[in-house]
Formats: C-alpha cells, structure tokens, sequence
C-alpha cells in the first residue's frame, strides 16, 4: 500500500474534503456537529476556525483531516483540541492513528503543551482504545451528554494527555 | 438589604458591566479568557456570542451577571454552559447562588436539559463548593490545565448537572 502522507490544507482541498466531512457530520454518531450543517458552514468548522488544519493523502486522493484549536482561552490557551476524520473506504488502516500523532507533533510546534478531546463517544469505543493508546488519560465522563440517532442519550469522555516532557510551569 | 432583581441584559447594559467584566478578566485567576481581551471583545464574548445574557440589580445598581450558551452542537447541544461574574463590592452575599438558580431555570425554559461547567479552577474552592450546594457533581478533573498568575500550573473540574427530571430521551 501506498505511503500516507499529511500535509497542511489549502482552501483548494475542501472540494476532496467535503464529502468525508459529509459523511460523517449526517450520520450525526460521533462528533457533536450539526447534523444539518451546510458546506459553507463546514468550511468555516474545519478550515476557518482552527488554528491549523491538515489532509492525509494516499496515491494523490484526500482520505483523511484533522484540525487543532485552541480549546481554551487565557491562562488555559496552551490546551489544544483536535478532531479528526478519516474516509469510510479508508477507515481501519490506521490512518486515524498516523493523524493523531502527527498532530501531538504539530500542537508541539504550535505551542501547545496539553491535548484534550472534550467529547468522545461511549458508542466510539475503536476512538477510546485508539487514544488511550496514543497516551490520553480518560480525565472526565460526561452523563447522558449525547443523543445518539440510534442509542438514545448517552455517555461521553473527556480525554487529556499532557504534550510536553516538562509538566512545570 | 435591598432585594436583588434578575433580568435580561441589554446592550446598554455594558457600561456599567464593563468594569465587573474587567476586573476579573485583568486578574486572569478564575475565568479562561483573555486578560488583555479589549472591551469590544468582551462585549461579543458576554453579549453577543451567547444565548442569553443577564443583570443582577440592586438599589438600581448592576452587581452581577451571567450568560447562558449552548456547550455543544449537533447531539450535544441540549447542553448548555454559563458563566457568572459579580462585582467585587457585592461578593459574599450569595448574588453568584442566585444567579445560579436562576439559570437553571432559564436554561430549562430554554430547552436545555444539562448544564455543564468546563473549566472550575482548583484555586477557586468557593465555586467548587457552591456549585457543589447546587446540584453540580465533579464528572472530570483536567490536570495541569490553567496557568494561574500566581499559582502556576493547577488542575481544574468539569462540572456537570442534569437539569430536568426525565433522564430517559
């Protein structure tokens, strides 16, 4: 199989991005994102708003994205949080994996000291194993903080993993 | 004491906000913001980007506000966040307790079902212990997450309470 390689996006990509975004913000089962959102507001979501946004390619083809933000602001602004999706015909190959550290990596360069995924899904239990691999401590469960479509109201993680080998200030 | 009055905040409301909105944002030791965070951006943060925004008055006086927005979208978003702040003359006589109550109530008739608190700094143990009184449970704690200006890095709660008496969806 060919290399993966991740690359930061330009404006140009969101063509190839837009339908993996699609995909996932309708089925509406692992990020907390409007189900109904259109594609301008998906552009500002993804491309705008972060801080940095990358692609994964494979054989010239977009397969996957991730962006990293701020997650919070003032004396908590050197916590980032990311999210990241991965095409359905290209999911289990570990590109969700390749993404995330690549990005501890990035967030680093950023500035960033901390990562924390503030909603991963109970449901999302191949995410939970992955990130707990990647080093994220699960830090919080939020009670009944999602509507699944299909499970009803269920329970959330919020995972953290410190960046930096100095965790002094 | 005069009976302190809650209601919707208006735009011209902000010049007497302002300085309470400055103070604690300047001293960067309770909220995530910003310290250097301009007035124009402060009045978006606490007056535009939210759902709702409030006034405690006394005697005719503002003592106190808070804002009530949604925490997360999509499956998520029948969860909302606030934000409480009261001025520092009137601290200790139970504005912040009322103001609390009073967003429950306005998050319910919002159509909110949970209220969720994301960052309540260690430092800050009479909020902990206030929303404790309150109804809220400690669902997270988030190691290393705030640079306080003189603490140095500290830990901080997510904080979590279900509004309405239907848990089921």
């Amino acid at each position: 199989m060919a290399e993966t390689r991740i690359r930061p996006a330009q404006d140009g990509d969101f063509d190839a991005l837009w339908p993996i975004l699609r995909e996932v913000i309708r089925a509406g089962e692992t990020y907390a994102i409007d189900r109904d959102m259109t594609r301008a507001a998906a552009f500002d979501l993804w491309m705008k708003a972060p801080h940095a946004t990358y692609v994964a390619e494979r054989d010239g083809a977009i397969i996957g994205t991730y962006y990293i933000k701020a997650n919070f602001a003032g004396g908590a602004a050197h916590v980032c949080n990311c999210g990241y999706m991965v095409a359905s015909a290209a999911r289990g190959q570990g590109i969700a994996a390749k993404m995330c550290a690549h990005s501890q990596d990035a967030a680093r360069a950023l500035g960033y000291r901390a990562m924390q995924f503030n909603i991963v899904l109970e449901s999302n239990q191949g995410a939970i194993r992955l990130w707990q691999k990647l080093g994220f401590d699960t830090v919080g469960r939020l009670p009944q903080v999602f509507d699944h479509p299909k499970l009803g109201l269920i329970e959330a993680r919020v995972m953290y993993k410190w960046l930096v080998p100095d965790r002094a200030s």
